[in-house]
């Protein structure tokens, strides 16, 4: 059994990780801290957490027995895992970061984004972003994981085999995002209360949003020069779920674009590519670890519209981190996380 | 022209007071303050005002022009108005609180249950509860009027006719009241984010809710002795409404109970008493100042369900204080409240 | 392994046997019916339910594979069960019934209650009522179930420990009900798309539910007499969940009621009392087979205030049923149940 | 006093109708026509519309009352108005149809997306579409005008100064539109339930959605050839509102777009186009007429994306229709349109 430590075990990431982790049958959680709820029993302050122990309290997020543990999640809010993960690292743990710590390669450009400078630069180029998809052998051998943001996962997985072909025109890359709110976290700001959103459908972060670096430094890296799509991210009036809506010019003809993803996502335990004509929602993903794909290409026409569904708490934070932990552990990558959508 | 003042313009309540007055063809709203918003154009903070002129600026809440208004609302938290009404009232203005400042008579009660000294406690008594539908003649002539609370509005409206004939059981009442989450109000908590609320419906307030004292003081009155109702506030994940479920057992046989309610609010422009089959829902009041009542005697019994809705930010403040304000003012009641709901 | 088959598989009730029926270790799920449905595809209809073989399609509703199996579930409307449950029953087959043909032991009052002619009025006398809280037992040895409906569950949970030692005065049992919109089922109707349930919250059914018989019987075989307690369902804008709060007047002093509920549902699974002051909410149970229930006693005062949620899907279907089928089959009551709650 | 008739009033669009014309300080609803519900009162089947008098009935589709309205509007699934607008023109009265029987001007294409032969294919050409910021003049002339649907109206008032201007690359032009679920009408589906639509979002019409060709008819218009840009609708979960993202690529530089949209839009009483950085939502035009428009260029960049919200019921339907009729006989444009909207 892995004993698993969960720091920042109260926000909704964090939440979502004890959920699948007390539900994983090779995973015992041993840590979890707050600081806002230390000392309180879990299942007080958690009741939706019925499987837990009824025994385990909210340790500080600087116990010591973090170190007694295999592996680590952080599900803090940026710059709170690059001042703690080195230590654990140089105590021979495995360190799976949800927050975006170790996301960028350039350190000029984190800090530009998040303001700060940045407490542990050397590990940003040893950690490895934790998209299995691209990165499973990498990750297999990683001591330090950085778990993609929500929108780049529903994102570069949408984009991707048109990127591995290099048959798109890089220049007409529009994502066209919407997500659940509680994506934004849960710290408290008059813009995410219940009647600020619901029956309200809204932009923001037109002027730049952080997980566009993090897509950039993808699809840079695929297409050999610096590449910046259009990404508008929308909120909607409901908890959870990505719709990424994905525009792009085919620069190829001839290709058959569904059985291209066909054959690029076949063997991936967790996408699931569905017919072109397909309704997609985010209902059919809510609570899994799925990313479901239908790719559309308009009669007569070279322009493509690629929709990208995912649970933004599962497979865009708290399940790929189980999902990359798995693969770090050499355990079937997908266990503790087969599970169907609850619905309605 | 009546210059109206909105102390406190940027909450709920104080935004819902601006869109019914800017609409009211005897009004000009002269001052709207906002501590954290002073300054700004109220159109920039407030878009949905789009009747609004876009000159307007909001004044910080001691701002000496509230002095040149006819009447000043307060659509602050509790122990504000009791400390700037008095020199508005020494002026010579009329002022509405729909704040809990001056709801309660009993001063040491008030201090109870609201945890401060109150800074006001010889306008407890000269202040008019403004209901109209109980001191329609009393509000004609007060100077300070304190707006009811939304559950009392429901729920006293709900049972009037009953307390005033005198024919329940009065140890049998029982208020079932469930309320839409702008009745919180914005400030921020974490227990009102979106997240939190939708898809999640909960009791609260068990342990004793503000506007019980105010429902007892009210029923008192008419009992001639001390009543205390059951009341169990609950919140629905939607943001407008109040659906309050009352139950009763009659103290007396042979009366019709449908035809004492309809004849009670016959001539109420802002109660409408359904028929008993009626689907009563809050939709159909959403946006209005109306009260729809339904009375329901169970089959070979003397037990009565009543239902009564509102909207919680109109009926229940924002529209209440201006047919206060209507009634103080010798306008006709309805002027500037005559309006359909929106719906769907 | 236990073959199962699912009749009538693509309402909200039967998708939800699916859901967890494909995850409880002992079962295979053998037959799936939907006569609209009929030769899908499973996942191609549901695409939520992941972990569901692709090889499984909809089979017609007379299909004799139902006869292989050791189960079945009808997950149909009224008056569908009981024309086909007997041929099943008679094959040597345990039939649970998650609709209401075989909840009330009357048959006239069946008839009164659905208006038509029952099919099977002598297995009226047979079948048990499947609330494992009250009919352990005789569960284990029944060959018919009939799985309680989903108000009477919340509510006899909520009143059980009260009725069992006949401590209420049984006059003054209220019973005001909230309900997620699911429970109306997956049938079309104008009053329960989305624009007319979102943002509005309605009272129904006051003319007569039909799960009051249900809730009657159960009561009234306690007092030992005819017990008709008031019951008011309403329509919440959320898909899960019922809430129900209770209210009674105590006919004995001296009693702790917390004391009461807790020895009584010690070792009660899936039965969860929690202390007075928890504030109870339906979320924490979304998707699980708990029922929580937290009781108030008003100060100075005989007046009880008992909160009583369930997922009305789960515990007050799908969940209770496959309960049922544990013990049926003497498999652990709680294999295939012990999940967490979705949170947020 | 225009006296006005409604044929279809019990549908969204035609409900939004009567709310808006009662308070219309020029117009006396004299018909309302209902095939489900004529003879019925109105107020009982509609509680929410509070101003009505109460003695208005419901009339059949084919009253004769109609002939002594001044306008008719038509607020009727598609292939109704067709066929009973001739007779109404030809009694000299004047028609506004909000369906889409006169939208296009080409039959042939009309009777595709159709699927049914046109009854009045000569007025297919002397219909004038009626979007006011376009076609004004020949609105206030016309006896017949086709009301735009609610995407059209978003996105061409979204893309039109760039159209107008001929300053875009017209491959380039992407609407990825977001609508709230009234928008799809009052009739009964599955996939409107509530349970099927809230904490879900999905996209739809992928295939070839109808407002496409009325969209394309405009463009072209203004290209001087066919134009089809990539249109996306997607279903949020809200009553109302249409969010249209829009993207398209500059063809020409030294463009100021925020000016150029400034200026176009300057007298336009019910377009208003806000700063770059504002946070558009479509709470701030909820029940309102007006269509807010903001325009970001990306830096260092010839990429736009403009962002264009509207009340899908209002300006996508009633109110423009109101507008429309305005225009037609000559009273103030913005008269009985006027309101601010309902925040929260």
């Amino acid at each position: 059994m892995l004993k698993a430590g969960v720091v920042g075990a109260t926000g909704y990431t964090g939440i979502e990780l004890l959920r699948l982790l007390v539900a994983h049958e090779q995973v015992d959680i041993c840590v979890a801290t707050s600081d806002t709820e230390k000392g309180q029993y879990i299942k007080d302050v958690l009741p939706s957490l019925l499987q837990l122990s009824p025994d385990i309290k909210f340790s500080a997020h600087d116990t010591p027995e973090l170190r007694q543990c295999d592996v680590v999640f952080f599900a803090t809010p940026h710059a709170t895992a690059m001042y703690k993960a080195p230590n654990l690292l140089d105590a021979g743990l495995k360190v799976i970061d949800l927050s975006a710590d170790f996301r960028l390669q350039d350190m000029a450009q984190w800090q530009r984004w998040y303001g700060v400078e940045h407490a542990a630069p050397e590990l940003l180029k040893t950690a490895v972003y934790g998209l299995p998809e691209i990165n499973r052998q990498q990750i297999a051998k990683a001591d330090l994981v950085a778990n993609p943001g929500c929108y780049p996962t529903a994102i570069i997985l949408g984009f991707l085999p048109l990127l591995e072909r290099n048959c798109v025109d890089l220049d007409t890359l529009v994502a066209d995002a919407k997500s659940g709110v509680s994506g934004t976290g849960r710290k408290v700001a008059v813009n995410v209360l219940f009647s600020e959103i619901n029956e309200n459908f809204k932009a923001y972060g037109l002027s730049g949003h952080r997980h566009l670096p993090e897509i950039c430094q993808v699809f840079s890296g695929y297409a050999k020069q610096t590449i910046t799509p259009v990404f508008v991210p929308h909120l909607v009036p409901m908890i959870r779920g990505i719709f990424a809506t994905l525009y792009a010019h085919l620069s190829q003809h001839n290709i058959d674009v569904n059985e291209l993803y066909r054959l690029r996502y076949d063997s991936e335990p967790f996408v699931d590519v569905v017919s072109a004509d397909c309704q997609l929602d985010t209902a059919s993903v809510r609570g899994t670890n799925m990313c479901r794909i239908a790719v559309h290409q308009l009669p007569d026409s070279d322009k493509l519209v690629i929709l990208s569904v995912i649970d933004n708490l599962v497979k865009g934070a708290a399940g790929q981190a189980i999902q990359n932990m798995n693969i770090m552990f050499n355990l079937p990558e997908t266990m503790g996380l087969n599970w169907s959508a609850i619905f309605p």
